[in-house]
């Protein structure tokens, strides 16, 4: 049975001050973090459970805006230290971060440890951390019948190039895997993207989603492929978080549908596109944590027109 | 009343020689040029008129390919000197063409008279030539009710720079611009991408089509945008002529269907996406002379599957 406090959705990731220098301006320790943009995205449809660490240092009313909103921060702990912090930049057409800066901190020692509702979750995202914590998580789950439960990774070059065994043994254990294009072509060891897509389905996940930024996303399964543009934006001011607001929106569709099958994985896409959107036109949160679902629902429906034939 | 000669179809542009270099291979003196692999591209739909020249040197094998498909090569001219050639490589990622060497040869004094019957057909094509070349072909077409004749322009980063009132002018007097995105935000002025496209409507034509190579195309329009991503390819051998057989299909497409407004471009960019498609798997010509209207029909068909939500 499921527990009264068991969200629909967790997922265990980093909660982040970031200084970001874009063409469009800079901002400076504000909110960011892998798990922080997912759960806005995601708690805009669906109860979120939140594992995560920030140090003592980590500001009140970003705890407050958080908690504000459908997210459940029992397992986001506070630990002695400072909260991780990441400095980049953005150049040009900023298709691609500078990392200028990363100071774990908190983070260095951190060690998910899930509530008992939190195993119970039936969508859980592994946002991008070293593997060896992404299997901590996954063996803490509580057990689930086939089907019951879907879970989806996502992984970064480093780990690729550091830990690719104990990244092999994740994707056996996930259901999805969720990677950028260069990401997809390097761990497949494929330059054509559609091949490397292919390849990583191989790899065990039954689904793998590839992001290409303003180019949009392509989903791989074994019975279907998929492509959907990114939302027509006119103005991108930060990109930091598009993915892992996309992984919010995708999660947060699902979870509020029940579902989880390829057809719903894709339709589920349109949102992650649509929180993407709405995170990259502003500096960290801001959009995010403002925008409305009705207002989701109207940029989904745009971009439903953009692709329908 | 059209003459019984007129084509469905007429398209001013080059016949080539092409020299190329591939991370797939080279390959010499090989039947290349906008107006071929359009014609090829189109006449799997429909009539087409091809106005070009070509050198003494021209061989014969490749002016049979021509005339064994559905194309009129009426005013395919026949000039002292040496053929149209381009030599050029690609590298990589073979997202765009080095270009080593350009022997205008026939071409510098190319001026382009249309039969007739060319003169009166309802499609019509300028692919890519200096501005004043296209202004001269607008001239020569018979006069058409408003909505009887369909005309886009391509154009390049060298008419940009160099031509641009000439161009301007040209957009004025065309229904349809169909550029790649480099070249959109060069005459747009705007980095991005959205933004540069609506800018271009604004300086006549009623759509924009702009092709973004492996990463699809966008059709922007007073009434409506779309995105379409390209066919899903595990191999490229040689993009060159990926533009000029995306608008080959497309406007073949078009001039079969015998209509023309927003929603039937949207469904012709698919058929431009397969004969592009075909294009690059091989080098010159060599799919595009030899895939049939079923072939086409079976990927347009997996590409609506690939994109239906």
């Amino acid at each position: 049975m499921t527990p009264p406090t068991t969200p629909a959705l967790t997922v265990v990731g980093t909660v982040a001050l970031d200084d970001v220098t874009t063409p469009a301006g800079t901002a400076e320790a504000v909110l960011g973090g892998s798990a922080t943009y997912f759960s806005l995205a995601a708690s805009l449809f669906a109860r979120v459970g939140l594992v995560g660490v920030v140090g003592r240092d980590f500001p009140g009313r970003f705890r407050d805006l958080l908690g504000g909103r459908d997210i459940d921060l029992t397992c986001l702990e506070t630990a002695p230290g400072a909260t991780f912090r990441w400095a980049g930049r953005y150049d040009g057409a900023m298709n691609a971060a500078t990392t200028l800066r990363t100071d774990l901190n908190v983070l260095a020692t951190f060690s998910p440890s899930l509530a008992h509702g939190h195993r119970h979750a039936p969508y859980v995202f592994l946002a991008n951390t070293a593997p060896a914590i992404q299997l901590s998580v996954l063996s803490q789950l509580a057990p689930a019948a086939p089907g019951a439960r879907l879970v989806v990774a996502d992984t970064m070059n480093l780990w690729i190039d550091t830990a690719r065994d104990g990244l092999l043994e994740v994707l056996r254990r996930v259901d999805g895997l969720l990677v950028n294009d260069e990401e997809a072509r390097s761990l497949a060891g494929h330059r054509n993207l559609i091949s490397a897509g292919r390849r990583l389905l191989s790899y065990g996940p039954r689904f793998v989603l590839v992001k290409k930024g303003e180019h949009g996303a392509f989903l791989f399964a074994r019975d279907r492929q998929f492509a959907l543009p990114a939302y027509p934006l006119e103005e991108v001011r930060d990109p930091t978080g598009a993915g892992d607001s996309f992984a919010g929106g995708l999660m947060g569709a699902l979870a509020a549908s029940g579902r989880s099958a390829t057809p719903d994985v894709a339709r589920a896409m349109l949102y992650g596109a649509v929180t993407a959107s709405f995170a990259v036109s502003t500096f960290s949160v801001d959009a995010l944590a403002r925008v409305t679902r009705s207002e989701v629902e109207a940029r989904a429906d745009e971009l439903r027109r953009f692709v329908t034939l």
